[in-house]
């Protein structure tokens, strides 16, 4: 038996996150259902980040236990006829029998994007979450280093997580935080999108959307950068900014350091 | 009476293209439809571009006659709640009562877009052709020197045109053709996009996507570039490249020269 690991790619829009959830089209379920057929064994996979609904990745991770003669570098190739077009295999790869997804020290990046201009792009709009203004980039830039480094981030989570919840820390750190403007061609004067590069060693349920939407209250000018400061420390989820919406969120990338 | 022209952006994947075709789902019957339940009155729109199964655009241009309260610059937003989420009004304004978008000169510019890396970008596939190695993009531009300026594009063009079926001039003239490269994080090493912008006073069917997967040819090395220069002296369809995908194209402007 090997164990294999998945990077996965997906567009998250027609799923109701990753996590398999009855009756729902999920990720997750997929994946279990194309291994399945693949391999003709009941296969499930333990997944590294249960994305919500609606948000996407570039490079998520899986594993799986495997017995067959599937060499574990084929896996992307081999699956492809098995899964939706919004769903690919990055690249697959063996690691240690006993290696978990979820137990293991990694930094994840994730990058949440606003665009914004007089009219929303159709083109981006799966991806992106709509602003008619462009915000303040200097100013979520400014918010943003208050939250680089290891705090706890009960303000910045979810309640409902199930960490929390169950007596867990909320203390994580965050190693960067990248705000970055691009141009975009075509639609109209004054578009664009403005990008939020956040990494860290661990988040909480919703922590980036979280994030994202605390920064713009600097970036629209509605609080002031150290507004964001005394959100954290008050450690109350409602002293920090909205969620932002799902669609704006893609894991860019899971960095494991040991394998 | 004033004559209403729309800049119109669409995801044209989910559409049979823009022209009306009778039980089929398209922007021109969108546009249509939405207009006549905004204004009350049956309304139908004249297409700039009558774009094809999906194909996208930034800047379409259509042209309606209206007779009522909403001033000419508020279509954009007045339309906005009867318009399905893939496609959007950029501007509105008043044009001369006998203005028409395929009557009056103009200048076009398209985009064609392949991406290109180990495994295909599940957040690019609606809006770009995959390829599995990156093009050679300087054998790209030399063979895309050859079509600019003004040529008999037989061979560029389907030749079920009917332009070219009723014996009308398949003499066209592009302006410029760019070819750029364009990195994307996340996906995998050796990934990316390459953008084929091509400007021009006028098109015939299929001449963008036909120049795309003819450029390609010279981009996989399959051809040399003089041979585009061959395929373009020959007015044959036969000797020009594949038609590229329609997912790859956009119209991102027409710019008018006299209003």
């Amino acid at each position: 038996m090997k164990r294999i690991r998945l990077t996965i790619a997906y567009d998250g829009t027609d799923y109701a996150g990753f996590q398999v959830q009855p009756g729902l089209k999920t990720i997750e379920g997929e994946l279990n259902r194309a291994l399945s057929e693949l391999t003709g064994t009941r296969t499930a996979v333990i997944g590294a980040s249960r994305t919500d609904s609606g948000v996407h990745a570039l490079g998520n991770a899986a594993v799986f236990d495997y017995d067959g003669p599937i060499p574990p570098d084929r896996f992307a190739p081999a699956m492809l006829p098995y899964l939706p077009d919004d769903i690919r295999i990055v690249r697959s790869e063996e690691v240690p029998a006993d290696w978990h997804p979820r137990h293991v020290s990694c930094e994840k990046t994730y990058c949440y994007t606003y665009s914004f201009g007089p009219v929303e792009n159709p083109l981006t709009r799966r991806y992106q979450s709509f602003l008619r203004r462009k915000p303040d980039v200097r100013a979520m830039r400014e918010a943003a280093a208050y939250l680089i480094g290891e705090h706890d981030f009960t303000s910045f989570a979810n309640p409902s997580s199930q960490v929390l919840l169950a007596g867990g820390s909320a203390v994580r750190t965050i190693t960067d935080i990248r705000v970055v403007e691009e141009a975009v061609a075509g639609i109209g004067p004054d578009s664009g999108a403005v990008r939020i590069y956040v990494s860290g060693t661990g988040f909480l349920y919703n922590m980036v959307r979280i994030i994202a939407g605390t920064l713009l209250q600097a970036g629209t000018g509605l609080w002031t950068p150290e507004r964001v400061q005394e959100a954290l420390e008050a450690r109350d989820r409602t002293k920090a900014g909205p969620t932002a919406e799902a669609r704006g969120l893609t894991l860019i990338r899971i960095h494991y350091h040991e394998s």
